[in-house]
């Protein structure tokens, strides 16, 4: 199937972050050709004069099963909120309710202008890799294994992780995740790390997330989170360390070594009032793949990653005093090509050869005047603008209008997984 | 004339915060009924079954004419952003193009479900005024002077901020302003504040927005800011006090004590990395007019007000390591009701008597399920659910439709002094 975008205004986010005005002609799923005048036919097209289009946003942490779990248990710390409202609506959760909450998570995410995520199920993930497969989302999707220790667990959740690796296709992949190294043994840890290299897959894990988890594991391993996963062989290139909001220095440069991706999750940290802040300037700069996530609905309360890609770089100011302790465009940079990277996908950047991940944006009376137009994207630009979501070259959102998924219906079921699972009247 | 809005889901915010499904009638501006079925007949009736009608929002300080400077000065400090970027494009920036700039900011405005504002313009307001009233918009609008000590500067300014007076009605309102306690002599503070006593007008002025501004005040005048101004008399509770980002304790004390409407604009504060943090916890605790503003386009990027919600909450959280540092509804009393108080409104809350300042929101993905609805508007909610806005009985907006401004006009006339003002290519 081919495709002609007509006239936009391109943020390619190409090796010189050129911006361009012309036509983007797409083919087989990537980008052909970007060229001021296309004139090739195509079977779709899309006359985007006056519209902006840029690389989807990439999601790089998030658990879009919770999302029916919007709004439970506010104002509660993080502890708590887990253990006492979470966690066991979460063990109630059938898997239908998680595949109904990934559905709605999918129809908010496409009208956010995101395109890819990095998730992580507590259960079964089946059914949230069919709600993106319907949705036509580009991801991958992990259960993240707990044990609490007790190891005798071990083989019976290795083998359910394991059935769940046989799901999805090239572009909702299966990925392997432990949730985190105070819920997790080393067995687990070491047992899941094996797995993922031995099938090629990416590894998710929730790193220095609270203060209380940095304690509990320099208590009972001796060191901070970094550097014990590191020192049990657990880290490498194909990782995405969520958080990372009570990181030292020296954990920092263990990041920046192994070319570890870190997805910050600023919204969601401040939310559930962890305190840290997952320092993306100094991660950054000492050369650490840093990207940005939303977590999930439950936490955080969106999975707008525009929201998310303003909050990473405000709470950087806001931290350092420093207005510009990373500048707009490296930002932009963190929720397009780092995300990409962190997933490995070929996509975060519109240029020829590349998956054909687009959005285009019409600019309201807020993308106005465009003085910058980068800033205009990470501080000015939201939901409100997106009207056209591509990817892979297929339409996803044209006009503001959901094609794959009936908008309506998932909106519907979710309304009534959220009341069974919470107990609300209907 | 009269207009039936039918069978919505009504987020009071009235004494006991009721939230209740059914229909509201307006007649001659204000809200008449409020009842589970009202068969009366109206000139206008809105179908609003499946929505939310909420209050407006107040936003309590910000800058329109600034809209046009959007995106400039990125990754700047305060100081640096006034004096090298803002002060010499305001300084050749004419009445004009900040009415154009104000046209844009309504239209941003009401797309956000901004109903009512206070704004503070460095020039003559007059196209600032007129834009307000074809908006249809609520607000306060005053000329803010500043004459760094130069004392025979004082007769000139304070007789164009009378002539400024003139301006408006009922609906938008002159107000008198003096910038801030570190660009104002004594003298200019105690007459501005002297003329707003005797017109019986609100007084607004920016007050511990960064270090410098305190370490000035102290050091020239011996006193921290809201001392200094409690010194020489200044404050009640016809003032608006923006930002408060480096109160001492004592200080909130006083702002407690009298009464005092204290606007938070945690967004700006972040964004020039001010450092400081509007501590509206305590503040609220100690008794003072809490309220939350998005300051400016050119310091926040934008106007809204969804956002500034989401911003103020969690900063406190984060600020105090506390996930109840405010609750949920206090942060929406404080974008409604406590905004209302600041401007001198009976807007704020939807009651029989009060004025019909409604937005209507259509609940999207981002808004499902139900399980709290007061955080699904705090965190959730963003300018793409504002379906329809009423400002004293006028719909303003309808099915996401600008009905008083012509808003591709607005956004034409914006980008155009945009780009003459900072020298863009067309």
């Amino acid at each position: 199937m081919s495709m002609l975008i007509k006239g936009a205004l391109i943020l390619t986010q190409n090796k010189d972050r050129e911006i361009l005005r012309g036509d983007i002609l797409i083919e087989g799923g990537r980008i052909r050709e970007i060229a001021p005048r296309i004139k090739e036919r195509a079977e779709t097209v899309i006359e985007a004069s006056g519209r902006i289009a840029m690389p989807g946003l990439v999601n790089a942490h998030t658990h879009v099963g919770m999302t029916v779990l919007r709004g439970c248990g506010e104002d509660l710390p993080l502890h708590d909120w887990l253990r006492e409202k979470i966690w066991p609506l979460e063990a109630r959760q059938t898997p239908e309710q998680a595949g109904a909450a990934a559905r709605l998570a999918f129809c908010e995410m496409i009208r956010g202008g995101t395109t890819a995520f990095a998730d992580m199920c507590i259960h079964d993930p089946k059914y949230v890799f069919r709600a993106a497969e319907e949705a036509g989302l580009r991801g991958m999707i992990a259960r993240g294994l707990m044990d609490f220790d007790s190891a005798d667990f071990i083989p019976r959740v290795m083998k359910e992780m394991e059935s769940s690796l046989g799901y999805g296709n090239e572009t909702v992949r299966p990925s392997v995740a432990a949730h985190a190294t105070n819920t997790c043994s080393e067995e687990l840890l070491l047992r899941t790390r094996e797995l993922a290299r031995k099938k090629g897959l990416k590894y998710q894990i929730h790193v220095s997330e609270t203060r209380r988890e940095v304690f509990e594991v320099l208590k009972t391993r001796g060191k901070y989170p970094f550097e014990y996963l590191d020192s049990i062989g657990l880290m490498d290139k194909d990782c995405v360390f969520a958080h990372g909001g009570w990181l030292t220095k020296k954990e920092m440069g263990i990041a920046g070594k192994r070319d570890l991706s870190v997805a910050s999750c600023p919204v969601s940290n401040l939310k559930l009032a962890t305190g840290g802040i997952c320092q993306i300037a100094e991660l950054d700069s000492l050369g650490a793949n840093v990207c940005i996530g939303t977590d999930g609905a439950a936490s955080n309360n969106s999975l707008d990653m525009f929201e998310s890609m303003k909050m990473a770089s405000l709470l950087q100011k806001h931290h350092y005093w420093k207005a510009d302790a990373v500048r707009t465009q490296r930002i932009f940079d963190m929720a397009t090509i780092n995300g990409a990277k962190a997933l490995g996908f070929e996509c975060g950047s519109l240029e020829e050869g590349r998956l054909a991940d687009i959005v285009i944006l019409e600019r309201g009376p807020n993308m106005v005047p465009g003085n910058d137009l980068v800033a205009n994207i990470v501080y000015s630009a939201g939901p409100q603008n997106v009207s056209d979501v591509i990817i892979g070259g297929r339409l996803v959102m044209e006009g503001r209008k959901i094609l794959t998924i009936d908008e309506k219906e998932a909106m519907e079921d979710a309304e009534e997984a959220g009341s069974s699972l919470v107990g609300r009247q209907a």
